[in-house]
């Protein structure tokens, strides 16, 4: 139950800064919208409490900054120790409705080159209500190219259109990527979602370059599907799967898809992994409606903290801080998007759980 | 139980061959490839037991046409027939592997201008194995547009590039065939999903169309989710949706998800409408490797000939056989995808599936 999920697969190839021992590691940490600052305030302290030896930045991004008039809802300031830092604690943030507005989300991920989008999703049963007790799969989703360029225009009145590209650098780094990460954590096999039955050029790619750089991994068990038949297989008997390689919007779809079903989109977190930076998140949203409450989950959002843990090396603290999470949760103290009525079971908000996470560390 | 999909909402805008009382329709057909003559003749043999007044004319597509040199699998005199009787009930082919085929099913949507793909799934627990018995949801999947356009190029030795289109009329008539389905068929709720947060145009569009059209709808309860999230929220809890519009691909990926947790993929029948003609078909494909067996679920196709009897105005046929398929499956008689050891349930295969259904008609 406690063994830690290694995102970090190719480390020689992903170099860090070279730290010294002991000197805390700079993070850039930004605190959000809507549920982000209670959130990531309950994560800090657990962190901490926990141990991380990291030196936190603050950095604004979001819709403050959007309504500032920055497209993309960063400024200079919050590039400039992203760059820096190389490692960025992200909390949800909320994008203004309207048009003009860019996703801060795509342009981080491909402004620092965070090809990689790594989403563990386990389930918790019994503590943990769900349909799939026995769930435990990694989404490794491309995370720069596909329809997510951006790239969209009007051609006519009544006419949009929008651009999909997929390259072979582009599949090669996540496809490789995922079969290091599946070796490194002595997972077996490895499968990829395209729909390249429609789209033989495009999706046609990422599975040729699927099936070439599976050849080098004997080792590991391969399989494709036409996404919408792995996605269905996946919905309706996740524990098949193992580790999941697909491009970029597939990955979106199905990692929300294999969250909710293994007990909630509130309990998982995401690396976004490049050669020269990572950014951690939660896979859900800064949920407005929710704010200020002190009721919102923190547990996405501290399991990216996990990971970042393990990204910057400091193991020790991971593992401590995942091992108090799981005991928390398996003692019954749960945030109310999981909490079901039952003889030991206890509702708490953010920062309640956040601290009865710290008394077990 | 009983309750029957109607999927033709919009009989009025949808006129059909004007047709004496008593004469035989006449109906494209053709058997396929792998399962596809097994269940199409299974299928056909249901239907005319049933009372279906119809006239097959038997055309030839897939596999064997696509090998005679013609790139999307249909020759001239399919299209005649397809042309001529607007209707067709087309069991599942095989597109052969390799370069310059052309999806055939795309080709004939595109082609017929069948702008509505129509795939109603529900759960038929405890007869079943589901763990969904409360579903009950119509998809309403925009079938001509979206990146089955089929514009692809290669942009460099490297880049490849897909087209997505989304047109203002495309987007009009999808939205209110999807109001008028749920109004015609008293459903109250209507969802729609796009990921108008990355694709403003395309999808915002898609989203702007929902919205504007939704207004002429105050009878019905309207939602719109993001896809990542709202195929999460159906595959976690089906039992909350109702009738859900969206794009192409994205009702590609959700349809089958839908139909698998219900059961089974194999249940699933679909109706691509559009003004001037119709195709019936199961959502599954021709799955070779379960040829000539007689061992194939032929459950899609027959309840897609259910669609197809509505559509042509054979209620009374329609009724009977839908009821004599429930009465079969609720008996216990199954085919070996759905069926789990039981006190009363029996193995059967696809002609002694017929037969049973045949006998309860
Ligand atoms: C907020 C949005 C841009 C983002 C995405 O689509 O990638 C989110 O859904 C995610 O999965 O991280
Ligand atoms: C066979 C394929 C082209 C088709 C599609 O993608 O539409 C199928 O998956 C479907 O859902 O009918």
């Amino acid at each position: 139950m406690n063994q830690l999920v290694d995102h970090k697969a190719l480390a020689h190839s992903h170099p860090l800064p070279a730290l010294k021992a002991g000197t805390a590691v700079p993070v850039s940490v930004s605190f959000g919208d809507g549920i982000g600052p209670e959130i990531m305030q309950a994560s800090l302290k657990v962190l901490l409490a926990a141990g991380a030896n990291i030196a936190i930045e603050p950095v604004e991004i979001g819709e403050r900054v959007y309504r500032r008039g920055h497209s993309a809802g960063i400024g200079p300031e919050a590039w400039e120790s992203l760059r820096r830092t190389k490692i960025f604690y992200k909390a949800p943030i909320t994008t203004p409705q309207g048009g003009g507005f860019k996703s801060l989300n795509v342009t981080i991920r491909k402004s620092l080159g965070l090809f990689a989008n790594v989403r563990p999703v386990r389930a918790f049963a019994p503590f943990v209500a769900t349909k799939h007790p026995g769930m435990d799969v990694v989404i490794v989703r491309e995370n720069e190219e596909d329809l997510y360029a951006g790239i969209e225009h009007r051609q006519t009145d009544e006419v949009y259109q929008c651009l999909k590209i997929v390259s072979r650098p582009g599949c090669e780094r996540i496809v490789r990527y995922a079969f290091e990460h599946a070796r490194a954590n002595g997972r077996r096999k490895v499968a990829c979602f395209t729909k390249d039955n429609i789209m033989k050029l495009t999706d046609g790619l990422f599975h040729t370059v699927f099936d070439e750089v599976g050849a080098e991994y004997p080792d590991i068990e391969k399989q494709h599907w036409i996404v919408d038949i792995g996605a269905a297989r996946l919905a309706a008997d996740p524990g098949r799967f193992d580790v999941i390689v697909t491009p970029n919007l597939y990955g979106d779809i199905v990692s929300d898809i294999a969250a909710e079903i293994a007990g909630s989109v509130g309990l998982a977190p995401s690396a976004n992994v490049g050669q020269h930076g990572a950014m951690f998140e939660a896979i859900h949203g800064s949920a407005p409606a929710l704010a200020g409450q002190d009721a919102a989950n923190p547990s996405g959002l501290l399991l990216a903290g996990v990971m970042m843990l393990l990204h910057i090396g400091q193991r020790q603290a991971a593992e401590r801080l995942h091992n108090a999470w799981l005991k928390t949760i398996e003692d019954g103290i749960h945030t109310f998007d999981i909490f079901k009525e039952g003889s030991s079971r206890q509702k708490v908000g953010t920062s309640a759980f956040a601290d009865a996470v710290i008394a077990r560390l």
